[in-house]
């Protein structure tokens, strides 16, 4: 054990003098940082708020809705004033600002945020009345709000984008990344979002920050609504660089749609796969033109062969 | 402290009042839901009975394998009687039935649903050996049954589609989104699955819920086995939408195969991103014929120009 | 209750027989096993090494920077000794050796791994530093490194990569499908990744076992750099199936780059989907060729559907 000691002290003393290197990651912030599972545990009560009927935890029973509802509440409230007075430090005019100042406009932006609950709850409904339409293996609509993934990296991005929209750094993209962890789908808080919205399977969908999106859109997994290159890294920080989604869109599975000045109008479908970098009219049905599929068969079976080469219809598919 | 009481009590009365709207997600149950932590505990405890000799908890060694197994067993017993009769009330012919009623019930089906466990065992051997002879990278099957999210996906698959058969609401989903959640392979659990299946990496996958596959499949990341279109919704609900996929059948990366009446014969190679919506006939290879390249070069280097030029072979790509 | 008593008796036996039938998942291990939470927190923990200003727990602030690293590097050293004596059973070559032996050689590994940290850190930071160049929704470096799941899979590929190739089994793969949990990257231990390297979204990326890749390389969501066919299955254990990407390449989503002896020169761009199974020269870029779409429209609206006639510019897309 005496040796083992020896080499924690060498190991220590390595990384220590590494610490030395004045990088980014050797930076040893003195400060307090935002804490992932506290914020974690403020999306959860969120949720208990949004579904009050959903998601009880064992106490539920023993208290009326008005009393468990104002628990959570303060619960979040206290939490959120709290993570918020922490990440308001990254922003250049709160750097040198005393705790007082920072708590009080912390406090400000967590009350502005929960008044934004009614709306939230709002959008929410129609999001879980657009999976129930859109999906016929769904059972009934309790069956959409316990597990459907799409309904929930939703909800998130709803949550989310109301804390960006009050300009609070850091919190609102660590929760959709912690819903992008969960689900696969990656939206980003500043997307914009309209009423219906509805995620089929939802895996490897990824929704840009300056995405726009009607009301009544339906997504499948693999879509991406992203920038035709981002090459110009942080010089494009406040440009749009993402695409309008009109309303009554459905965009099949593995389609991309690139580029801030794209604009895919009401009513359109596109179909699976198709890459779109420009804009697409109303109601245009757009899709990729016949697929050439080869095809190779099995030489020993020289029946079959003769039944293919009669029958092209399986030969080219749409 | 006194302004964020008032603050407290202005918005829980807003949230409130938001909740007399009557929408679905104002609905305050009154009754008991199913509890996603403990169907996931049911998992895990299954996953220890169809693996004896893996998965063991600290406490494992001071008992038999008999003891063992028998605790697993009431356990799992218990808690899925009372997740089923949680899950019956959503089923119409049981909402007005006595509980005791429904208790009996639920009983009859979780010990129904117990007595598959040496089917489901049989079929994940299977798909443990398929992986191995699948998968160069592979070091043991150790290394499966300890990492590999196919292995894991599926077990959950052969699981949930058994509740599925015995007509059981909303625990088959919410263990299979569990498992997408984990995984991001989204195996819908009326989806019927032959032996020796193996999914490599898997990540996208969807297969949808009345898709049928046979056995020796190969299916890699992002493949869906899905619907042409669910634009009927709910209309659509029993009818065969999802794909049929015979004997020894393997599906590259990114490959679609849509409609309920497109079936893919035996031994059929389906190549990386092809489209799919008509069948295949037995022997066949398809893919994606000569996807056509476009390229620039460095115009500084006259040299590697003309090199490129003389060599077209890596121009078009298959 | 009687009655279920006789049923778990039943159930209990049924089970008890069907682990007689000699198969691998039959057997009853009696040796210890890896043990996945314990390997998760060594993640943990690693990653408070690596960023000794982030992730700190509460009890932190008390101890000064060196008490803190020397009992994190402990902790780490402890539980690793432990899972590599697990795992080194699996070695044809420790099957038979004693205890004693087998716990200095883990000794020795876990030193030899914890001795690499320090370069683990150097390529950290430029994958932090690449992130924030990338991405112009990046607010900030602190952003990246609590929230972009990029940056976590690679760093843990980082990590597993050294304990690969000291040759230790199962615990890499375990760690780097923890990662692909989380994140649906799923990058195999053996990888060898470059400085600069920046994952961008990142859901459905797949990066081989034999995969080389060079500095300042990007790569974006669905990306797969895999071989061109496993069918050899475990014949094919130690050659190199996967392809090699030379530095400053840039990878667009949906690409698949397949083969041991593709390679994919200096500068090269790859657009989006394209499928790529031979080399690329230095400094071209390649896509996709005009990918052909097909429209409809609404026919009921004849001056839509002439404007459409004559505007073929959204007709087709690259």
């Amino acid at each position: 054990m005496h040796k083992l000691e020896n080499e924690i002290s060498k190991l220590t003393a390595d990384i220590l003098s590494d610490y030395e290197a004045g990088r980014d990651i050797d930076n040893i912030n003195t400060f307090d940082q935002p804490k992932k599972d506290v914020i974690i545990e403020i999306i959860n009560k969120l949720r208990n708020i949004i579904f009050p009927g959903f998601f009880k935890n064992g106490t539920y029973r023993i208290y009326t809705v008005r009393n468990n509802t104002t628990m959570l509440l303060e619960d979040v409230l206290f939490n959120l004033i709290r993570q918020i007075s922490i990440v308001l430090r990254y922003k250049p005019e709160f750097e040198n600002r005393d705790e007082a100042d920072i708590s009080d406009e912390a406090e400000r932006l967590a009350i502005s945020f929960l008044a934004t609950i009614p709306k939230i709850r709002e959008y929410v409904d129609t999001d879980v009345q657009a999976a129930f339409d859109g999906d016929p293996a769904a059972f009934n609509k309790d069956e959409i709000i316990f597990s459907y993934p799409g309904l929930f990296a939703v909800m998130v991005n709803r949550i989310a984008h109301e804390l960006y929209l009050l300009n609070i750094p850091l919190i609102p993209r660590i929760m959709t990344e912690y819903a992008h962890s969960i689900t696969g789908i990656d939206i980003h808080p500043g997307a914009q979002i309209g009423k219906y919205f509805f995620i089929d399977h939802g895996t490897g969908i990824v929704i840009g920050e300056t995405t726009v999106i009607g009301d009544n859109v339906k997504i499948y997994q693999g879509v991406t609504l992203g920038a035709l290159s981002t090459r110009g890294g942080q010089k494009l920080k406040s440009q749009k660089r993402h695409p309008t989604i009109e309303d009554n869109v459905t965009i099949y599975s593995g389609a991309s749609i690139l580029g801030g000045e794209t604009v895919v109008g009401k009513n359109v479908v596109v179909g699976g796969n198709a890459f779109i970098t420009k804009s697409i009219p109303d109601g245009a049905k757009v899709s990729i033109k016949n697929q050439e599929l080869r095809y190779n068969y099995d030489t020993a079976n020289p029946i079959q062969r003769a039944e293919l080469e009669q029958d092209e219809s399986w030969f080219y598919v749409i």
